[in-house]
């Protein structure tokens, strides 16, 4: 079995075989939520992206340590590093503390993530958390000639950078490009070039998050949170970091112009990148109308949603694209997705119940062979969904008696599956409403009342008691042997 | 109604009527968990003691900033401030970073006190993410001549500041004693007196967790975190001050005197601790073999438990006895509790069903009153839970018919009893086991199949679905109306 992973390298724009720095270690750094709302598919794309890696890796044998941080100061709202710190700004209109809203926001994103089965990384670092340490690359950023001070503030040299290393090499705009199209913006006047960026920026009084430092009290610049914490917690340099598409410039172009400033090279060996959501094919944006919070999905209290999708639908739906293509939202395409996961999830249950023989119709090891290779080119899950309902075929054919399976690889079967589906892709068993967890024996109870009534000819109670089953979300069918039943929706 | 809350303040020694700073705003601090270990009862107690507190305070229209630190850096092992960090040796040990440590236990412990029904602060400030706040506060306290610096260390100088002010104000210990009683350790030859304490400690280059400081690269004394972040979030100076009573001394004695040295007065107006936890009559310890975790409880997985102890049993346990009298926990002693807590559950679903009348044999406004004086007498809990079980009491005999209520009574009376149990002490029905969540429809199908069964004289149907409904842990009572049903565990 071929377990050599390829992933794409955004930095090469290749696919690359993965060989860590350290084997079996393996460090992984993504940009997590800037907690000052509610997360949405933004947020949700990018954590199950990075969870399956994550999974996978652990599978593969790998010892993860796996850094995710929370951005809660700093993040400002406008990449011209102008305009209010929008954590603060929130915290004053509600009059709250900021730290409170962060705080609210982070448990509401950790509870998201956890209702869509994506594990907690391992570190969970917070920007505010490690102010010494940005304070510490700003330092030396500075000793190394490619920042300077202005005011209180320091801002990040680009264009004494770009002549000794290559500031674009990530996103591949060049210096050129940036200075036609970056707008003199009111209050720049600081800065040597508009495309310079605050590694530290000096604090107006009235802004709640400062800090003192040797330049001003003050705060970070935002991009200066992941390169001092991913270093901090992966040691330089180290293997993967990721993040969404929409983050490649300015974010992770910075990231890597401040590490290989401050440290004479560059901390990232791969940089993996999710592609973007839309929702109906549209940017999502609130003057759009079309924001759509993943508790709003979850419910299904949104104008654009016909019904409440659950967390795992939502997963499930994710999972369905590749990581590196766009991918809509619609009702639509949730529902069709929802039934999707309802058959895969059922094969599941339908292999417990399969008897075996003495021949097969399917060879075990060319499906195991070709879920590998599925995740090894780049983690194509919609490829590995391919072959996984082709199996989802073969187990409703084995449960029909349509198809055949020796005895000893039924228990191959159900390992399969179980790795990949439940292990791998982290899908998982939901209880929907109340009535899915109706216990089996009450059921059973009832039904066995009922063959009673129908073995006595009373084909009134046995039909009433058919009917009121139904209005309970039970669906029995008679067969031969008895019956069968099913908790629906 | 008097709602006048007085709580005793262990500075004073005495009950004080509660009055905040700011009102309607309160300020409340706790002593937070050091994340290396599993959260026992040492844990529960403070959190459920101080979340009694919190849900009260609301209750009275107060609107609470509550922070509770985590410290997951600086404790050291022993009070002498020598010795190994902790959370740093384990990591070491386990070959882990210790901030990978620190988010494990840090979560289990959010998850135990989830399931205790503790709510959250509004603020979780973590040690290690305020060293910048504390290193301010060294400086202040340096500046202000109540310090002295040697090798790289940081000590509080004792001796110069009970000159001034009255260092063992709180604990009650003076400084004669603590020189009597105070050994001389090994590694102390830097400090001028034994008792002296660090605010900061220079660092071994093997030491994991350390900051560079003005005066070495280290890290914090441990008293350091609580003043430095409560004043940080609540303010100088702010109204409420918790944690256990084995914190008095040395933790909040140095944080008085560190407050007072930096800020020229105390912080803190309101000082409370709970006490401590025994079990079988013994301190709990790892050498006496009777320490048990919270999950140990909860899975009844100790030599010492009979059986599992629900989460809430532990709470109502916890909330039975006053907040500074011992609490002995014992299996027999859960065990009653247990049965309390059932009757108590259970009076307040049998309210739905009770019957009104023109007459009472209950004013409800004494009750009321009776609940309130209890809370308002340094949240009184075992007068409290009296006066509860004698409604109880009252609710039982209704329920029988042999006690009267007034129509408009009720929805005063479910109120009342909502108020007390449910949001003041936090008490909630759990979902124990499956059987506890067979809905009702189904079960009232069988009977409703089972009512029909003994119309037409089929007494043998009708036996059999009570028995295996038995079996199922619900238990049918025949009633000349028809039946009534419960699930029992």
């Amino acid at each position: 079995m071929n377990k050599d992973l390829h992933i794409h390298n955004s930095l090469k724009r290749t696919k690359e075989q993965f060989e860590p720095y350290n084997p079996p270690y393996v460090g992984l750094y993504v940009c997590g939520p800037t907690v000052y709302g509610e997360a949405h598919l933004g947020h949700a794309r990018p954590a199950v992206t990075f969870d399956l890696l994550f999974r996978y890796l652990k599978h593969l044998g790998y010892k993860v340590r796996y850094v995710r941080n929370i951005t809660d100061v700093g993040h400002l709202e406008s990449d011209a590093d102008e305009g209010e710190d929008k954590i603060a700004k929130k915290a004053r209109l509600e009059k709250l503390e900021p730290m409170e809203i962060a705080e609210h926001y982070a448990r509401s994103y950790h509870r998201n993530m956890d209702q869509m089965n994506v594990l907690r990384p391992g570190i969970e670092p917070r920007a505010s958390g490690h102010i010494i340490e940005q304070q510490q690359m700003v330092k030396k950023i500075l000793e190394n000639g490619y920042a300077y001070e202005r005011n209180g503030s320091v801002y990040f040299d680009v264009e004494k950078y770009n002549r000794e290393h290559n500031y674009g090499k990530l996103s591949g705009r060049n210096i050129e490009e940036l200075r036609a199209n970056t707008r003199e913006l009111e209050g720049q006047q600081e800065k040597k070039n508009p495309f310079d960026f605050a590694l530290w920026k000096k604090a107006a009084p009235e802004h709640i998050m400062q800090w003192p430092s040797d330049w001003s009290s003050g705060f970070p610049g935002w991009h200066l949170e992941c390169s001092a914490m991913s270093t901090r917690y992966l040691g330089h340099p180290f293997d993967i970091h990721g993040g969404g598409m929409d983050l490649v410039f300015p974010h992770h172009e910075c990231e890597i112009a401040q590490s290989t400033a401050a440290k004479g090279q560059e901390s990232v060996r791969y940089w993996m990148h999710n592609n973007m959501v839309t929702i109906n094919g549209q940017k999502m944006g609130k003057s759009l109308h079309n924001f759509i919070t993943l508790n709003q999905f979850f419910s299904g209290d949104h104008e654009l949603l016909n019904k409440a999708f659950s967390p795992m639908t939502i997963r499930f739906f994710t999972l369905q694209a590749h990581y590196r293509s766009p991918l809509d939202f619609s009702s639509e395409a949730l529902e069709a997705a929802e039934k999707g996961l309802e058959k895969l999830l059922k094969a599941g249950e339908l292999i417990d119940r399969i008897k075996g023989g003495d021949q097969t119709d399917l060879d075990l090891g060319d499906v195991e062979e070709k879920f590998y290779q599925a995740m090894n080119d780049d983690l194509n899950t919609p490829i590995l969904f391919a072959h996984l309902f082709d199996l989802v075929r073969y187990i409703n054919s084995l449960d029909q008696g349509q198809a055949r399976i020796r005895h000893e690889d039924i228990p191959r079967l159900r390992s399969l599956y179980d790795t990949f589906v439940y292990d791998i892709l982290g899908i998982r068993r939901e209880s929907k409403s109340d009535s899915s967890q109706l216990p089996g024996e009450l059921i059973e109870m009832i039904l066995q009342i009922r063959l009673e009534a129908k073995k006595n000819k009373d084909f009134e109670t046995a039909d009433k008691i058919r009917d009121r089953l139904r209005e309970l979300g039970v669906i029995v069918k008679d067969t031969k042997d008895g019956y069968d039943w099913e908790v629906k929706r």
